[in-house]
């Protein structure tokens, strides 16, 4: 199949394209290096070495027989991606390319409003792009379980329905967000859901827990296949950077209370989730969401 | 009380300037002019004469013996609102300052990211702006009865208490936009009930039928006064714009299917909805929404 994946040089694109590639499907990718910024702008570095773009696409030739094709560009930009897609004809797009920090995204307004520009308009980007060239590809999308905030009821995969003064009616669950980038994601939510009931697009949003760890087989023993790992206080999530201070003998920083319980995925077994959703898209044209994460934590 | 009007240039801003003045607040209002930009636009123009704001803020003094403190400028420039309420150190802001048409935010990808950007970025910078600077001021922000869809359950003004699955919790009602514009309604009251309740700030949320009518008494007979009355495809609002094709024998032209029902508002009931709000703001910070409409009408 091809796929074209949004943030191919991030923490999760980068093993994704590796892990679909050794798959059998044909991928292509887009980055303009924002998460190098973002990381580098708070003063840190990923614990792995990261290589320059060009050494990264050499490597992944070696190793796989194959060329990524990568071309570096920023999906807020239509033009941009109206001319990936109509040159690549994708048949899933999987979307990586979004500002995924809640701690950076509450910095200050400036921090707020890039992070509502630049999720927003690269989904909006993407859903119309897809309206106009390749209407019958599948977006595969990230969600996140923080959109439903914590009520105090079972959230359904899907809609829910609910009894009021005597009628019933099906409906999408309420979102509760607690941070601006979880804002952001409910934004998209929205976005996609009347996209697909209106143009009749199709999407699986991945309502996912926090993934840790760093490996795949894929990456082998070649350094410059490694994929991020990021241990500072706005992206380096829960445990990959509790790992980090741990060996380092320094103290832990959770966020919040420490009476948190939250859902998490190890970043094998959150590919192999991706390469399911892509696999098996939606049969009828339709949103749907899954809710993803492999064992829950907390703070003792 | 001072009150701060983001669009006072506007259909409903301009009136409330002048609705407000006479009972005693003080008003000072920005606006960069750009509903008269979007109706130019689209190659129309409003059925009633507006005149250039030096002239209706001269005739503004003659009528009412003060002036309208008024800046040009764009509240998605955050510097700009920063300054605006560092100097005026508003009790009051209304927010009329967001592009209000479906049918515009529709007509492309442009246009949608334009109104994202525009009604988002506006309202994220306000409430930043408050809690770093007037953060007892309370905000009166329009929203839409269209951010709720048409669901089949009845509608509570605020919360839902929903029960599933042998367990209860009040949330807020699901929310199903039918257009751009509207979502961006939606994303805007998600992120104000955050901002309200991690910064604790006070907004009151105006879900607002469709208002139709140009005259308020304050108008009087100065020709300078008059609010806009457009007619055209995407900013001439249900009513004002049929009244306009009946009184030229044109054919009346709705949106979608002709057994729509729609809750309706008169320009002058809705001033006094507005006043109402703005002299009595919620005692506890919160966010609180008001569903206002005046008549039901539907085609037949």
């Amino acid at each position: 199949m091809r796929v074209f994946i949004a943030g191919v040089d991030g923490y999760l694109g980068w093993s994704l394209a590796m892990y679909l590639t050794a798959r059998g499907h044909e991928i292509a990718g887009a980055d303009c290096y924002h998460r190098r910024d973002w990381v580098a702008e708070i003063g840190s570095q990923s614990a792995t070495p990261i290589s320059r773009m060009t050494d990264r696409l050499q490597a992944f030739r070696e190793n796989f027989g194959i060329n990524l094709q990568f071309i570096r560009g920023d999906i807020t930009d239509y033009n941009f991606v109206w001319n990936f897609f109509r040159s690549f004809e994708p048949e899933a797009i999987v979307h990586l390319a979004e500002m995924p920090s809640a701690p950076y995204s509450m910095m200050d307004v400036h921090h707020c409003i890039f992070t509502h520009t630049n999720n927003l308009l690269g989904t909006i980007n993407i859903l119309h792009a897809m309206r106009d060239i390749c209407p019958d590809a599948h977006l595969v999308k990230l969600g996140t379980m923080g959109e439903y905030g914590t009520p105090n009821i079972d959230i359904p995969e899907g809609n829910i329905e609910i009894e009021y003064r005597g009628r019933k009616d099906t409906l999408p669950f309420p979102k509760q967000a607690g941070s601006w980038y979880h804002q952001t994601k409910v934004h998209d939510t929205n976005n996609i859901t009347m996209a697909c009931r209106i143009w009749r697009l199709r999407s699986t949003d991945v309502m996912q827990g926090v993934v840790f760890g760093t490996r795949i087989d894929e990456m082998g023993d070649d350094e410059r296949l490694l994929t991020r790992f990021d241990f500072d206080q706005c992206f380096g999530t829960a445990i990959n950077r509790f790992c980090t201070q741990a060996v380092l003998g320094a103290s832990l920083t959770p966020y919040g209370k420490v009476h948190q319980r939250r859902g998490f995925f190890a970043l094998l077994d959150y590919m192999q989730c991706l390469a399911i959703a892509i696999d098996n898209p939606p049969v009828k044209v339709s949103y749907r969401s899954f809710h993803q994460f492999q064992e829950v934590f907390h703070f003792t």
